[in-house]
């Protein structure tokens, strides 16, 4: 596809009241991301970056969505249509250079990429001065009637309400899809002849197909057959069956690519994850956002990975949460081990139950098996940290850093009391509360001496 | 509905031996909630408190589970059949004054209060001396058939091995579903005509159709259709098969009321949650009892939450397991994060992984981020729990109070031995066991002096 | 079925490359277990011991897998086809002095034991001189198709590809399932005259087909219907299929038994697990390997057991983890509750949240609630293990040991240093490192004098 061929307008300026949400309709999420990043994902193979979007009830988390479309964005200030977006986007659409514009709106997640791409290429083949996309699904429902005179010619579409056989003829079941393709310099002069004279005041793109035909131009529809994957989402129970729809689909997709899966219909994996073939993953389990797995690594059930990395080899184990993590060739995790941004584990190395990682490495080997929590920390290759051990890197005020050198051992029940430095090879004392630095080989302890008292009377 | 127009009396003496359990089958669950439960919620719209429970087996389990029927259970010592219940439940039911009881196994958890309704209003109309349900199911099994004349009045009830098409027509495939409307003052004459002569020697409340018709009464069937609905349930596999159907039509429910769902399927709510719309829930997951959720709340999945209070804007992570207790707006719980009994979050305070609290309140902002245990306590707001803290709050005999002022900072690995005070802006060191209050501002440390040694050689 | 009437020979040296695994394909795992244990167990009530087993790729790994199968596995050096493989192993199946020998890929998991022991009564009764199995499949694909005479006499195996109405007659549908049954004596001759003239090259034991009719030999089919579970399993996404048809299947026949699960559809139980009626289990869940659940015990819903025993009245919270653990009567683990190798709970006692017991005994009544870790430990019947309390049991070389005595109260915050005992009704104040045993009924306490500040100004 020639990329200078058209543009694309999408529609995210709608509140989309029955979600009862705070935030736009299109930030909704099907598998962690939200209907817009889908539409984008369609839209990216055929159009590039000549992509412009409509945004209008807080369009401001719309833009803070997408920072990679920044300088794309129009600014619908009253939401009056579907028509008014096209108006207001309209000066971008001819400023693009682009021959055609593409108009879809961004609640149409399980689009994909191929459909735009058919639709184009039929529509630079047939030339259309407006083309639309039809679908003839199950079950019709409130879909504008197309129209077609007996050459197959679109004549127009009819509202579902104001169909009637005698004069349309009998019902062909082909609806609107809602998908655009204008020409921009035949639909230009259509444009300002919209109006708002129907029941709900608004300005309709629909009426582009009338005011089209009325001119005598070639207006044609490439049909999508009975695909549901081109129809919008407007309430929770279509958002929560498109996400089913599309989580199966996917699990089927990386079963077929070669990774195992268990319990294969509850696992969810985002759009943008990568899995190589050889991975075995157990649901039910979640792996959102730009996360990738490798061949031979191993995610047990209950897990919840969003963009980390596990190298081949790895195994999580069960209730394992990564977020923003790296886990390297032949790590073990969890169960129950916390990973949260900035840790980074070398390979082999190994964090246990009930340990949490934030902004700290450690090091090839390094071990922290239980019960620990690690912060602003650089951990050494073959060290130990006991059970219990604390990095104490908050003091109320700032985050200060723990550097333990390789082949240390720390004791249980520590404390490390950042900023603090433990040198390789050193030992630290269970039960201490680490304060000063120690040096490399070097024993730090620090804690009470033990009293034994015959007759115990006071309690604990 | 009149509420004196109609009383009823619940069967729910069985053991339900099919289900293998000490308990009496009625109070097996399904989301969380008794079959017994179910039944008493489909009969309160119609009918009130005006509700007499037949109970038998492990009677006391039944009375301690519903406190508020108390003085509404009758005992029937020995189990001889439906009949025998009924006769057992007889005086009271003449007692209540009302002109018709209503009789119903407690067995049929999936029966809609809109059912009950229109059952007793089809009676109200026509006057019935005993009517009874009938359904069609697809299967009509081992149910009694019911038998018309050609002007559709009900002349019987035939078990299925006696049904005999040359002696009782063509099939209709109508069957007994097995719940009665028995007018008091036409039944009480019946009653002591049933008879155990048959092959287990009970006696049946089927047998009051046959001696009603003898009699000449007027006896009517009201039709349900195929719904399954009016089922008793009999065995761990029906059981199942009802709760699945009752978990997808709570979740499309939740769906349509405007609540957000991620893997719908596996979202288990209970009948008596409410949950707002606007709230963001992902399965699997699991919310039972009382609880209550907010608009804008988020559940991740793997939740498991009981008799709880979540508020708007409250983001409860993956792993949390919250009984009885309560989310404040706009907090943070999670993931791995334990709140039982008590538990009371102000707005915007945090409970991080690995976190316990119990019968404890944190106040505004207040913080416990990491592998904590707050038990019997009362935070201050805007006081920051280091990791690792423990509230020592039992002593073998006794649990006492750990009260901790507003902008206090606790160190790190901290023991507080109860009761003890922590003023308001106070300082704990990291890793000490604190015996005695600290007053306001104050430090307070109790931990051993760091010793470093070189040549370490001793063991930690 | 007398046991020297046949043996069977197992074809496991397949690699199965679209598994993309380091491992043999027959060692990909269905609910815990691996195909092939799958296949041993169909052929056990018929065979007995009398089953050898071809491996090729990575055939250490088998071997390993199933040490009682030791002396009994054969070599396939080479990867040479079917009918290859046959020969590797018939000096085996002549020496073990059975009659009949059946062949069976070792890659159909979901083979039934009737199925084999109906099949070889089949062969018993008709005197085949080589049967094979059959199926009639919704779908034949590429299955060889199986050709009758108009007596039903088996005359050929046709390949799909080479079925040819005009010449073979009307399509049956019914195709060769790939089991054989064959008389040794008979087949004998034939073996030798298999060639690899074809364009894979390979040796297919279906060329006995035509060989035996050729030769005039009794060659019969015996249909199973059109049963799926004869099928090979190639891919990934075949696994998959497979093993959510058996999870449900399980499940099933779990709910008839009298077992109570909910959420039903998400219950993983392994083949080798032993479940009594009347326990009640949630989904999501996974029991695998040898577990045993007694009557009355509760699993809720996310725990995760493998090998592990939880008698009866024991309830197991929440995101519980046990691996080779021993659960007493009436015990109480989780949620967040880990059980490893080792872990033995006697009656009554408790592992509350965020708790590891590693290779450690509770006697009856003992508690150990919250945030500890018990490694190579006794612990005394009625004692009380404190919330923070970790075994050090790790000197970066050994492991050692903590015991504790009957009715001890060890506070919380406490770190003991193995080897170490304490005696029994010892009480150890909280926040201590105890390094040195604590007699009988003394207090032992190892902690830093608290010292209040005035002016806090130090950070902790």
């Amino acid at each position: 596809m020639d990329k200078s061929f058209a543009c694309a307008l999408v529609l995210a300026g709608g509140k989309g009241t029955r979600m009862h949400s705070d935030s736009p309709k299109v930030l909704k999420t099907l598998l962690g991301e939200s209907m817009l990043y889908y539409v984008y994902k369609a839209l990216k193979p055929a159009l590039g970056e000549n992509v412009f979007t409509i945004v209008g009830f807080e369009s401001g988390q719309v833009e803070k969505a997408f920072p990679d479309m920044k300088d794309r964005f129009v600014l619908q200030e009253e939401q009056l249509g579907t028509g008014h977006a096209l108006q207001m986007g309209w000066d971008r659409i001819k400023e693009s250079g682009a021959e055609y514009c593409l108009v879809i709106n961004g609640d149409t997640p399980l689009i994909q990429d191929q459909v735009v791409t058919d639709f184009l290429d039929a529509v630079k083949m047939d030339g259309a001065d407006l083309s639309f996309m039809s679908i003839t699904p199950d079950e019709p429902a409130a879909f504008g009637r197309v129209i077609r005179d007996k050459d197959g010619q679109v004549t127009a579409i009819v509202e579902a309400k104001d169909y009637d056989e005698a004069v349309h003829g009998p019902v062909s079941g082909e609806v609107n899809a809602g998908i655009y393709c204008l020409k921009i310099s035949a639909v230009d002069s259509l444009l300002s002849k919209l109006t708002n004279n129907n029941k709900s005041g608004e300005y309709y793109i629909t009426d582009l197909v009338d005011l089209a035909v009325e001119c005598g131009m070639n207006v044609t529809a490439v049909n999508a057959g009975n695909s549901i994957d081109l129809m919008g989402i407007n309430s929770p129970l279509e958002l929560a069956k498109a996400e089913s729809a599309l989580r199966l689909r996917t699990a089927e997709k990386l079963l077929e690519s070669g990774v195992t899966l268990h319990n294969w219909e509850s696992v969810v994996v985002g759009p943008g994850v990568e899995i190589e073939p050889g991975a075995e993953i157990t649901g039910p389990c979640e792996i959102y956002g730009s996360s990738k797995i490798g061949r031979g690594a191993v995610l047990q059930s209950h897990v919840r990975i969003v963009d980390s990395v596990v190298d081949s080899g790895a195994i999580i184990k069960a209730y394992s949460h990564l977020e923003e993590a790296k886990v390297g060739r032949d790590c073990m995790v969890g169960p129950y081990g916390r990973l949260r941004p900035g840790a980074v584990l070398e390979e082999e190395s190994k964090v246990g139950n009930f340990v949490e990682v934030k902004k700290a490495v450690l090091g090839k080997g390094a071990k922290a098996s239980h019960l620990t929590y690690l912060g602003d920390s650089e951990i050494g290759a073959g060290t130990n940290i006991g059970a219990g051990t604390i990095t104490c890197n908050y003091d109320g005020v700032n985050k200060h850093k723990t550097v333990i050198g390789e082949g240390a051992f720390i004791g249980s029940n520590t404390a490390l009391v950042a900023p603090v430095t433990i040198g390789k090879g050193a030992l630290i004392g269970a039960g201490s509360t680490i304060t000063k630095n120690v040096k490399d080989g070097d024993l730090g302890v620090a804690r009470g001496k033990q009293v034994n008292i015959s007759r115990a009377s006071k309690k604990s």
